[in-house]
């Protein structure tokens, strides 16, 4: 982790960097902190908006988040029920529907709690501003309200208004910290060019009308780098990943991490893949089936997008001891599970004396109620580098992520050491 | 770890552990060594004995031997191909009849294979000797060769006879070192008792005729002790476990570990039940069936064997978080399995706002496959513990065992890391 | 299926067959029907009370009613929304809070259906009788509330009583038909008795104080038959099994049928099994684990009863080609579950040149759910069969049991299709 | 079925129809029959030959033969162990390896059978013409052997060798008759030609050099019916559903069949359909999963061949009472599974109350295995039909077929009681 320099001066730039240092509350104990989402009114934005409402009414326990084990306890973080929420919307929905369809047609949260917290999420929903579709594909231009299309002239003008949109938020909310964690549909692969090796190219080409040199997630991270706030990709998306955004957070000294929140059967690769390995048998093949319902199910039907969600997916496979793995994962569209996500896992491998034999899984897991509570981690533990004055990536949160940036290991385990190690440290002051 | 200390001489103890010291080979690099199998016809024993031929042949990989991982490269460890094979065994079978019948019956082992092997598995049956009944229950008396039954007028002669066996194996082949493995049926659960608590207690017991005392199982490993072998319980039976046992092996000098390999289903339990801790799921309930179809299944068809089992296989799932995690573990005799065993796992699990979520996973393995590389690794690290000099458990073995003796930590990759780090330590020489 | 006989006069009977007969809206149509159950409000009971109040409001469609199919359009079946509800109940719960707790632990029903039926629920519950304790297990009993064990002096009473609760509700709903179905808990195995072999000796048994020569569900069928209604048992229960019971029904000109409804596992097995007798393939094992977190469950807990619902369980196999197939059905009860049956079925058969081969299926249903249907076509085709004079098991009935009274073929297919073939034939009018 | 037609005389027919009907044997009791497949050296021609060699050696049971049931005892079927085998072959690929693939890589067949059987399949190796690649698509011709690319000016020249290889057999074996039956890789779905219409216009597009107008497995069923031979589609290929093709196997007074031999996973999906339907469930979505890694698998990787094979094999469904169900149906090519395939399928249906429930199921089966005996009971029940003079579509052999030509029903239960039926009616002498 490079510490903490110097803050350039940006041209895109538009709120001074003393604002995000100026914490008002430092000296009355605990920050006040704000969580910015890009795609807020999709399945997981809404379940994070529901989730911290029940926290805060004591309505619901902590389960599902990692920042409330034992391991975390003196690592001095937020409260996650005091998180202000605002976002990014592209489409004509908002978060009280996503809540109220996520429940009705898809059987997830308490009608109760529901009903409860129907107040909160239209109060939170005067924060939920319209997203961009400069570098949009075609799927999301489909599902977007029609006069998202229209606002900006140029890409350089939608980072101008979604980072004073930002902007606007912390100072609406009197916040210390504002984090953006990029929750939206995943895009197609990326593809590198001219533009995206240094700033100043870049700016130059989002100034052209027209111009499509970077994916909408990338427009959204710089924006959140110009509101001098850090940022998070919990998609497979380019986002962050493009070395010209990277270069500007670093420019201006701030913390940032991707790629794809790991939350389902990821995640189970992750701790069954060492297994084989620690046992020194030998993976044959591994073969994965998803299927899954919610609007990511929907934007993955698109071949183009799925095959960036496959390769991230296939990325926690890639130190599996035998070199001739045969890997398969596959993604289909089922309507009918709406949240709900269902993999198929098969793993063929051999023992000792060249038998074969196999394991298959089933998971069966709600996307949005497993990735909702790690989106409240991040936030807590990019609000903790924040103040720890962190620059670059967080490479200590590898383990949150299918396809970490810069990790130091491919180990899901050495990730978690390397994570509990850190929280450990004393925060600065 | 105890540092070695000096010998006590006991009275049922026949060779000088001189012997056991006196090592022919050590000027001219590595060691002689011997392993000696309590039910040595069984299907994992017989494994072991045709693995050893095959790695001797070049007719197999490695795979499925943790100790030849890279981490294990630099530990100093024999060839596993070159170590010598005898064993007890109460039944009327030979190593090549159980060979022939999984290939034959369970579709294990390549028919080529087994015909190369033939001569060798039959110059090892010579190093087969009769076990003991002394302490077996009705399931192995019912299985067993009439003749064992008579052998001995008390339980302290079959020690004797049992650890004369074993030492006249190593001066026949003129080993440096000979570990014994139990890898006989399943016994049912030992009800403690006075004479369990000194080995003086359990000597006088022991000569008693009629003695009932302890199982078989621990009498193989008093004749172990008593030859000065180091003796691994690869079993959940009582065996080391008795505190007099260990008594005894501490007094001559000797490591010792068990209990139980963990080969399969619990397996993939101690890999999993850290992934729903570390994401802070709670697991309401962890559903487990198992059904095979080889002489440990018959023998567990037995319900009082079957909850020693149970239990063992439950004491991996002891740390997970939920306190009021609801356990379940079946095992069911399916003859048409022979050497395979499928477990199917239920995970039952909440996340964030209450929301129940589960997992399911299948697991299609042949136990004797899986378990023969792991006995193998035993005896090499066991060997090199004794070079080391170790006395009482191999506690840094715990990751090969369901319910590891004394293990520092019930963490699967605590015990792994203990393992690797140990590995890394250099050897006495 | 028998003709109609004359009615003999019981010394049991309390209202006279006239009045069954005496159809008060024949002439206007549809007759008037009610619906008595036992264990009225356990988790099928409440579900179908639920459900008739969805229909009739038109909060749901006829999904999961068999006689909703094209195949029964022209059976002359009543309206199943327009079916009364009553029914006995031995434990302090009610309807509404059965539903409730469905709801809220188990995730079952639309919270709003729940909200808009609420009052009807409460109307409902006063037409819910205590039951009795005669002849129930310890189990029932603990889980009774106290009063009800207090009612009667003789079994005798209990029947007397339970048959003139029937009997009111009739009157005070001008009911035409009522049908009896016993949807209380499963019963350990009943042993054959002297008493069981004819009415005469039963009546005198039943009179002497404490008796309990028959189980509770016998009783209950007896207070339906002299009731003048037919009794249908959807569980594994001895109920209308008993010849003596029997008799008495066939006496009093009544149709019945049972045992125990086939509604998730079972069914499948129903329709796998022939698969595999059709291809020749031979079943070496079938083994079937059944977890489930309902008062079923909790019921099934207790070794004795669930050796009956297993006995029951393995019926549907019975014609499975192989002779030495090793079947295996475990059930467990696992509270998280609430009212979802979780099932793992292995299927281990033999094809071509004796090779191996496996399926297995995962089901995961709401029992109740799937119950209460088919509770509701069993009301509606019990009343064709009283309309038509039927007396005596209704064997067309069979696709609906597990265990059928009497089944003309062992076959779900042959059962399905006298079932479609008896639905086509006209009603007598 | 049509009555049979007389004979119309064609310009590609080489031998007389009365050699066909000309039964040597037929006075001395069972007719001698003959067996010519298409792709005679794959996984099913290769087992179908080593399965007649172990029946007639007495070596395994007739496990996996539906006409070996007692509803076939009557049917005066030919004993299959007498059937001649021979076929035509693209590759340069024996039986005797294909045999000896299947059982060391993937672990079918006993060793000790397959030594016993050897001189036999190299017997019967000399019965293997090779085959045509007119026709042929990429996957194919790249697998074939290069000498067969040139053996044939025109598709004509193609279909008269093929046909004269056939009679050459007839002939030498001096067989009653011989059942062409297709075994070969599937091909990529055939579009629509002019020349499809007619026989007439057939021949003449068929003489143009590289003419391309129908795909191999079209050639193949011309050839057979040249030679006058009952042929059989066991794949999802064209072949005899070409009009123009059916219509010259009727002009000769042939019967047929096709298309697409049932044997796993849509077996069980033809059985479980049903379930839910009779059941009144809705099917929300049926998703299935096929891994399979032999040259079937290898064709499959194809994404045309596999449209093909997935058309088929969702045709299965398409009966399904819920119009509005998503299915979808995946197939990867997984190698290490050699000639087993592993199917997983997801069903998610709805019952009463609008609830969600779901089903899965996993099937471990070897394609091959499956499919041999249903190759020698098509055969067995198509010399039946040619003795009995059926002309056209065999249409009671629906059930061994996943796509059947012209059934009278999509039911698999109607079909099969249809094939019983047609079975117990007595054969023509």
């Amino acid at each position: 982790m490079t510490p903490r320099r110097s803050v350039a001066t940006g041209r895109l730039m538009i709120y001074d960097t003393l604002m995000r240092t100026r914490r008002p509350n430092a000296d009355r104990g605990s920050p006040r902190v704000g969580l910015w989402m890009i795609g807020a009114c999709g399945g997981v934005g809404s379940t994070v908006a529901l989730g911290i409402a029940a926290l805060a009414k004591g309505l619901s326990t902590a389960t599902g988040l990692v920042t409330e084990l034992p391991e975390f306890r003196h690592a001095g973080l937020v409260d996650p029920s005091t998180i202000a929420i605002g976002g990014h919307e592209v489409r004509n929905q908002t978060m009280l529907e996503a809540v109220r369809e996520a429940h009705g047609r898809g059987g997830l949260f308490d009608g109760e709690l529901v009903r409860t917290c129907t107040p909160w999420l239209r109060q939170v929903q005067r924060h939920i501003r319209p997203g961009t579709l400069f570098g949009a594909g075609k799927t999301i231009r489909d599902l977007a309200d029609r006069s998202v299309a229209t606002r900006d002239r140029t890409a350089a003008a939608a980072v101008r208004r979604l980072s004073s949109d930002i902007a606007a938020f912390r100072k609406a909310k009197r916040l210390d910290h504002v984090v953006v964690v990029n929750v939206a549909s995943s895009e197609p692969p990326t593809k590198p060019a001219a533009a995206h090796r240094s700033y100043a190219a870049l700016v130059k080409a989002l100034a052209k009308p027209g111009s499509r040199c970077v994916p909408s997630s990338s427009i959204y991270a710089l924006a959140a780098i110009e509101a001098g706030c850090p940022f998070i990709n919990f998609t497979p998306s380019a986002a962050i990943s493009i070395p010209a955004v990277r270069e500007r957070a670093e420019a201006l000294g701030l913390p940032y991490m991707g790629n794809d929140g790991k939350t389902g059967e990821s995640l189970v690769k992750s701790f069954l893949a060492p297994m084989f390995a620690s046992r020194n048998l030998a993976v044959l093949s591994w073969v994965g089936q998803n299927i899954l319902g919610n609007r990511d199910g929907e934007v993955l039907a698109d071949p183009k997008t799925r095959a960036s969600k496959i390769k991230s997916k296939e990325r926690v496979l890639s130190h599996l001891s035998g070199k001739q793995t045969t890997t398969r994962v596959s993604i289909d569209y089922v309507p009918s599970l709406v949240d709900w996500k269902v993999a198929w896992d098969f793993i063929h491998f051999e023992g000792f004396l060249g038998t074969k034999m196999n394991m298959q899984f089933t998971w069966q897991g709600s996307d949005s109620i497993l990735a909702a509570p790690l989106v409240l981690d991040l936030v807590r533990l990019a609000v903790r580098e924040v103040q720890r004055g962190t620059v670059g990536p967080m490479k200590h949160l590898a383990c949150f992520f299918k396809d970490p940036l810069e990790a130091d290991s491919a180990d899901h385990f050495e990730q978690w050491r390397s994570l509990v190690e850190h929280a450990a440290e004393a925060p600065v002051q």
